[in-house]
């Protein structure tokens, strides 16, 4: 049984993406080094605003100030675990939406533990990865792939309905909203599963996508928290996001990035390549419309 | 009292341009892992050289073979601090410009105390920011904001009277050349202030145009004192930069860059957004000549 | 005596090209944190596939599921030190190809030393630095730069001789391959020496092109490997690349490297510069195809 919500859902994209702008959310990113400017500039191209800050003297105090906390474990240290920590205990405090990226994990039993170790403690908004990773994250350290050992590395038509049941029952067990992104996205809050089949090859040329969507998911979760606490008339952000709009927002998020990779492909001239394609991305992010985004979603319910 | 010096400055700033693609210094840059890229790149195209490095064990002997200090408190760490002062105590025992560039202080305890103490212990040529960091460093961690509670967080036109006389007081008092930059930049050494006009509103959404600024300062400041121990026959860089020629180089660097921005932007095509902007802009500051500079140079001395 | 491989060679450049892209290698990383991004992405558009990772805790284990090792001493730490030694370690173990790129060498005590403990305890494939930079670590820190203190900071026509006679001696005595990159690059395994004049004068003006090319280096050398133990039908990766075809991997990847940086300056248009160079640089990375290598690649064995 599936639902194509292209034409219900249609205004409810434009909204996810013009709240953003209105809200310009501060998003604190603990992060790696290698794409770090990359995720500030998606962040500020997108209508957000990226802080950098991985000191334990001073992460829960930088949260603070801001709306969402995305944790990336890329170059992770000793030193970056324990800011995690610190900040993401503040950030559930105040009701901030926070995303946990495990890149790498299963590369390394530091990183393996690390991610069950911020899943203890942490309640996470969102948590996005490949599909490797979040495997790997279901498998825990404790257990031999068992359970998944049958899923491919990757998320096809052939195996997207296993792949679907696998994403709601991760989403379902953790209370959190999953996002898979590869050649078919998927994003899941363990009840329904929204297939995204927006993108472009090239997305796979330039490092750091997933952290850049990582930035942007978080400022999309953000922004509709924002909008709610400005709605109930507080002035501070002390509710927490409803999975329900949080897992429209992320959906939208994926979208959205998938159609600006989807414009930054089509504005490639001839010779140019996986170079460009990462600068004029940066360009689509911040000049796609509600109107663009509505037209060239592929979105489906599952 | 308005003074304009298109006039009469027009030369000047050609002079300070060049004298950074002749004596092309050697930058030592002490910074944040999300803009260095961005900042070395920008210093190789405005004629200049950067070194990274941040290790305590070596900091003092890098900075001996450079002819400029520029301190970022973007990504602080403690390891980072301890850098700033072993580096900043010996670029001042050399008389090397040394800047300091307060990423986000007021933002954490950690970052404030940090500026106070580097304020404390080394002289600064310059210190940049945005009028919410100079704001912040005025304060001091001690003050609740008192003094400037009045000032708002931009330069505008309305507001300019009120934030010069703030920047001039917080330059005589620090002793050093402050610049706050915005959509309106100031500069000044305590007496006079420029006002530059120049830029672009595209620069707001990009990362780390502080943090390129900050470093095109210091080479601005080192070259002038490595041509002045140039006339003056010794070999090496032992005088201080005098605050008056210091202040010139500031306000050329400002408007330079600001140029840069303008030229950038025009350079924009259809469909081109910040991503390729921040492309365009390492063009333009390679590619900017001193005849352009003083045609489009918007400097008012108030 | 002069001998040109221009014919003879031809055809064995595009092999070797092509084994990148078809082995695809895993390239572990431990670099400094101004240039990773563009190492990751130039490795992803030769057709590698970059993991950058520094922790002691796991590197071991990182370079385990990676088949080529690349050590960058740009911002260096202790931690990395260390993280460098655990890596070499075991990358030597498994008979992966592993690089040592001395950034900065010479510049303090610190990485001096480094950079010579290193050098006592890890075999290294490759050595790759600009002229200074080998001969600081042909000096070692016992010496004050005696034997070479007769060759310039630049290869040149002139001296070239002299510098082929430093770079054979060097290779020999370390048993490793040596690159020295400048205007003329030099290949040499201690017999033999190849003399690469490709490049384009831009390189100079982006920061990091030293360390693009130390990633690619290491993708070209794994992927001959990879490509071995594949014809020798095992399946890990566990004998030494022998030197010879290490030697000719070195000098396709140096041609292949300036030839792209050929190609992104014929691709500049008017106005533009070294920001727009870099972007087209990797464009260039990924579309070089085989044929232009070899049509374009001026080699020279010696």
């Amino acid at each position: 049984m599936r639902f194509f919500i292209f034409g219900k859902g249609k205004k409810m994209w434009k909204e996810y993406l013009e709240c953003v702008r209105k809200q310009a959310p501060i998003i604190h990113n603990i992060t790696n080094y290698v794409t770090a400017n990359d995720v500030a500039n998606v962040l500020l191209a997108c209508g957000a605003s990226p802080i950098m800050a991985e000191a334990p003297e001073e992460v829960a105090e930088i949260t603070s100030v801001c709306s969402g906390l995305n944790l990336n474990m890329g170059t992770l240290s000793e030193q970056k675990i324990e800011a995690m920590f610190l900040a993401g205990m503040k950030a559930n405090e105040l009701g901030h939406p926070v995303l946990l990226d495990p890149v790498g994990v299963g590369a390394s039993q530091f990183r393996s533990k690390a991610a069950e170790k911020l899943q203890d403690v942490l309640t996470f908004s969102v948590i996005r990865g490949n599909i490797s990773e979040i495997k790997h994250l279901s498998a825990g350290t404790g257990h031999a792939h068992g359970v998944d050992a049958d899923l491919a590395d990757a998320v096809t038509e052939e195996n997207l309905e296993q792949a679907i049941a696998f994403v709601k029952t991760f989403a379902r067990t953790r209370q959190t909203i999953v996002v898979v992104t590869g050649k078919i996205d998927l994003i899941s809050d363990g009840t329904q599963c929204a297939v995204v089949r927006n993108g472009s090859k090239l997305m796979n040329q330039v490092t750091g996508m997933g952290c850049m969507l990582s930035g942007i998911l978080t400022a999309y979760l953000a922004a509709q928290t924002l909008q709610k606490s400005e709605k109930s008339g507080k002035n501070e952000v002390d509710m927490e996001c409803p999975r329900e709009s949080s897992f429209w927002a992320a959906v939208a998020a994926v979208a959205f990035f998938g159609v600006a990779g989807e414009l930054a492909e089509e504005a490639l001239k001839v010779e140019e390549g996986s170079g460009m394609f990462r600068v004029r991305f940066i360009d689509a992010i911040g000049n796609l419309t509600g109107e663009t985004l509505e037209e060239c979603a592929k979105i489906e319910l599952r």
